[in-house]
């Protein structure tokens, strides 16, 4: 079974965003709010996490502003940003969020095989679908596309750009100055002509260090899952316990199994919050200095656009009101599904739910010293809820540079995390093996 | 007039092309045939070109893999390649070229935002409308759209950039960390309705230390020369001599005093292809070493792609066959008309023709001493014929190392060229005024 194999080791990723992931992070005395466009805050943050040999610094994406009023929701563009990271790093893999829905495959392709250049092979990429009518706003349609349209396209999405990605076999480059450049002969066209994109091809960037950039996926909902299943090399997912972590952890990997892949060849990471310090009771300290800082109006406003609903006017004492089923909620599955089960096991208030979203909107949050935090990261690890961790940071740089000087030592004594980086690049670092350019295929 | 200034200073720009802009140049014993997918590669030449105190480098683009086997057609993908050149510079614009045919303007006005951030205020972008139908079927069409449809979207695509930049006001950013993030009343939507975007806004990367990136423009055609007269902060332009240089040089600065805007303000600078050394004799003999590599046959497929016709059967020691008038050419402009102008003014053979179109297509090539350059530089400098150079190197890096070397002196000890850089911004570079917010407004 997996999660029993004797010397398997944690794989840990740290999700950067914004001043941190609580939503209070940029309102505490010495936050980075005044860094969030200085391209050396971000390179010291992935140098930071590269000091704690996390396989990969990740980075979500969106293509609205927000309400730039509720606090600092934006970053630097995640692509121009990894390629400057690459240069201020050695080692670590460089994650990038892209929409399916809004990106076309021939850009986003080939900026992505370039920044696999560009990082010696370091390169992942988090294929989104999108999610908010704003984004559509910005690129041409008055609202999103069907939650179904927006998986197809995605599908055909990541199809084109591994038929890219593949264009050039390994042995294309001659660079035989009195003959060839290239071999024309193993140099190809894709050319595919599908439901949402049409793309000759072949990419006019050779063959990346990495061959294909690694595929993460983070979708929840039914046709992530099944995305996952048939591309993903890493998944970043959401769980609040360690319950619903294995009930997921169980049903990807059973059916990335039935797609006719090696389960075990998949890291599947659920996002994960952390306070630590040397006592317990410093950490809950660190916890609720920041939870302090937490405007109640704002929470509410972030909660309704979770459970797409005006919850301004909700009891800030009483229990939560009623929400409508899974089934019939239309908008991101995963998030609504923790929300509906943290409801359904804790009974919280509506203060004590915008608490527990706060930091990571409903992620585990783990609180405790550096033994108590690794005892629970393990007890994950070993019991079928993880093969490691997406690391959110609810104050940066703070809380990512705690973790790396306390837990990470904590996991490397206990066998279950690198000491070393053993790989150059980020398939290597998730311990699989290098990809084999493969010619394109048509899908039956 | 202009051109004739006391204290007037030339800008330099320098565009990078793979092992260098003669097509012969990967043939070169030590090419840098192998380091095409190695960003240290480029991150050297921006170094180069910065010590020689450079106004910009310059990437042109393009979105199809043209035949890999007539040379190293590709470098990486610009933006993302400039990102980790900011980081290996301090002072040198960079100036990426984004197709406004194949681009949505929301992720390009994003991402050159997020690149002006990353460098400080030095990113200035070429927008293109592309030419070619292999590009188009790279992005879902299958031909190229009319010309007159390309700059339409191009001149709707600018206006929508310039909106997206300018939707932070520059005191939006309030940072109160007691407060407000941002002051919402200056964060403004754009709301573009056009007929070939809608972008509602506002971008979500706040105002960057330019304001907008500076903007540059390279087309030869009538919308493409009005396009430069509305919007361009430079201008690369095609000239192979002094008097097509004037001729443009006129008319486009004539156009920009029409347009209402200061044409002193705009640089326009020609391609400019040196072979230099300390003799003419060894400068000539620099030239004729590579063109001895020139392949006669790939030259005749370029030279078929310039005009548009099957050039194979010509006979290389006949004067080249009669070619059809501009007015009836279909491709880009620029190019056919300066080839109509080298048969017309020196009645060539066909091979005498591929010998001018080797380096630079038909820009002005300039061989000889230091002083013989800069001499010739001065002339078309102070003739009304350009208020400086973008830099086409035959062979790279040594082209431009001679360059830096040797010519840039003689310019400083003329009181031509910059001694150091006096700025911190591209657009301070070029000697203009930074650009203050403005709202947007819709066009009448």
């Amino acid at each position: 079974m997996p999660g029993q194999l004797a010397g398997r080791l944690m794989h840990l990723n740290v999700f950067l965003h914004g001043c941190g992931h609580h939503g209070a992070a940029w309102r505490m005395p010495g936050s980075p709010i005044a860094e969030l466009g200085d391209i050396r805050y971000y390179e010291r943050l992935a140098q930071t996490a590269e000091r704690g040999l996390f396989d990969a610094v990740f980075f979500a994406d969106g293509q609205s502003a927000g309400d730039p009023a509720d606090g600092p929701l934006w970053h630097l563009e995640p692509l121009t940003m990894l390629a400057a990271i690459a240069r201020a790093t050695e080692r670590i893999g460089l994650v990038a969020t892209v929409s399916s829905t809004f990106y076309e495959p021939f850009h986003a392709a080939r900026m992505l095989a370039s920044l696999d250049h560009i990082s010696g092979g370091r390169v992942g990429v988090n294929v989104v679908t999108s999610m908010f009518d704003a984004e559509a706003r910005n690129h041409g349609m008055a609202t999103m596309p069907s939650h179904a349209e927006r998986y197809a396209r995605a599908a055909e999405f990541i199809f084109v750009a591994l038929g890219l990605w593949n264009s050039w076999d390994d042995g294309a480059l001659l660079r035989d100055r009195a003959g060839c450049y290239a071999d024309a002969a193993l140099v190809r066209p894709v050319l595919h002509e599908g439901s949402h994109f049409r793309v000759d091809g072949p990419l006019n960037v050779p063959r990346s260090p990495q061959g294909s950039p690694v595929l993460f996926q983070a979708g929840a909902s039914e046709p992530g899952r099944e995305l996952a299943a048939r591309y993903a090399e890493g998944v970043y997912a959401v769980a609040y316990d360690l319950p619903s972590a294995q009930a997921y952890y169980r049903d990807v990997k059973r059916r990335i199994s039935e797609a006719g892949r090696d389960p075990e060849a998949v890291a599947i990471m659920p996002g994960l919050v952390t306070y630590v310090a040397a006592t317990e009771g410093e950490a809950r300290a660190k916890q609720a200095a920041v939870d302090a800082r937490l405007p109640v109006e704002a929470s509410l406003a972030q909660l309704g656009r979770f459970v797409q609903r005006d919850c301004n006017g909700w009891e800030l004492d009483a229990p939560v009101p009623a929400l409508v089923p899974a089934s019939d909620f239309t908008g991101p599955q995963g998030r609504y599904a923790t929300i509906l089960r943290i409801i359904e096991t804790e009974r919280p208030t509506v203060r004590q739910l915008l608490g527990r979203l706060a930091a990571g909107g409903g992620h585990v949050t783990m609180v405790g010293t550096p033994e108590q935090v690794a005892d629970e990261m393990q007890r994950w690890f070993g019991q079928g809820g993880a093969d490691g961790f997406n690391l959110m940071p609810p104050l940066l740089p703070e809380s990512l540079e705690d973790f790396v000087k306390l837990v990470v030592p904590v996991l490397q004594r206990r066998g279950l995390f690198r000491t070393e980086y053993t790989g150059s690049t980020l398939r290597g670092h998730l311990g699989q093996a290098a990809v084999a350019a493969q010619p394109f295929f048509m899908p039956v």
